[in-house]
């Protein structure tokens, strides 16, 4: 999962902010963008406040009046990659132009470019956490497990329009499929990070609508 | 995947060596599976060389005598995973009294059963290491890679068989299915390990049961 429109600004700036751009809630919100892409790409245990606030070029004596804590910072930053996250399912899995099932094509084909444009260096920032989850709080565990059941429910609403067309059996359970697609999609962003190949990403979405029960075909006339 | 009986002795042993166990491949042993137990559990980052001189009971200037590098230290670590891991699925794979099938099954029953034993805490060394590959250098990356090419290749063996008992089609991709196998294995440990709940990797492997190509049923009389 990239986090290429969201990233973008804080990574390209450098230094200072600019004069206009200083108002207290952007400057806490690029804090939280830079933290977004330096966990997507290193995690937690890798990255320092410090880097933070150097890749968002905001003072160092800022972060605990902005944050209070690690801990809150890290909550703020995995509520705003869950968002970014989220918009990114809407914008494909309620495009109303395709039939469902292609629509998760296109989100894939879409999060597989993310990655390439990145060089695959980064990955989930979701998976990135919940990798290292023996460093985090419960609290924040609870909060990468939140984010992962609201992208499922996504996906299960995409699913549920494919059952209306009757694209798959009535009786699919598809709150499970759902819920398997993105168990899977981490390994699958894992080893296309690890391996800098998004056909890792392609496979798995081929072989999940591969594997969707069907409604049987009606016998020929 | 859990490193059980791999990681057990050096974690329960505390301070120095007894007598009689410091040969110096002992040692270097000891080092090499204290390495494997915690970067299981916590990952490379977060683990540091000292950390792991502690767990192995090693007096800290022996490290780089033994190693000469943390870079050759790693790729021991990740080779013997590799080999603790290899074992545990050739036990299970090459299972001459059970089905090809059902020896899978009784593999992540294992896997699933270890990481309970462990609370959820230890995942997959070589997934850690994956989701950590910005941190690694690409030596180490292909040695993560040559593990997983190694499992598949293991996997296909027993999907070979069942090839050739007839429980999956003669015309299935073999390496294609062994290596999703391992892809989703590791979104399924992620998982897992995030929620403390083995039921991802039993779900993992009975999707992936169930999506494997069969041979049409022969026609009713």
């Amino acid at each position: 999962m990239d986090t290429a429109n969201f990233a973008q600004p804080p990574l390209r700036r450098r230094g200072r902010p600019t004069k206009g751009s200083s108002a207290p809630s952007q400057t806490r919100a690029a804090v939280v963008r830079a933290g977004v892409a330096l966990l997507t790409e290193h995690g937690v245990t890798a990255t320092g406040i410090d880097q933070v606030l150097n890749a968002a070029g905001i003072p160092k004596g800022s972060f605990y009046h902005y944050f209070g804590s690690k801990e809150n910072f890290l909550k703020e930053v995995v509520l705003a990659y869950g968002d970014y996250f989220s918009r990114k399912l809407a914008r494909h899995f309620e495009n109303a132009d395709a039939p469902p099932l292609a629509r998760i094509e296109a989100f894939v084909a879409d999060a597989a470019a993310g990655m390439a444009r990145y060089e695959f260096r980064r990955g989930c920032l979701a998976g990135n956490l919940g990798q290292e989850v023996a460093a985090l709080s419960d609290d924040l565990r609870r909060a990468i497990v939140a984010t992962f059941e609201g992208w499922e429910a996504q996906l299960a609403d995409c699913l549920h329009q494919a059952v209306a067309r009757g694209d798959i059996a009535a009786d699919a359970d598809v709150a499970e499929l759902a819920s398997a697609f993105w168990t899977g999609w981490e390994g699958a962003v894992l080893r296309a990070k690890l391996q800098r190949d998004g056909n890792f990403l392609f496979r798995h979405a081929r072989q999940f609508i591969a594997a969707l029960p069907r409604n049987l075909a009606p016998p020929a006339a």
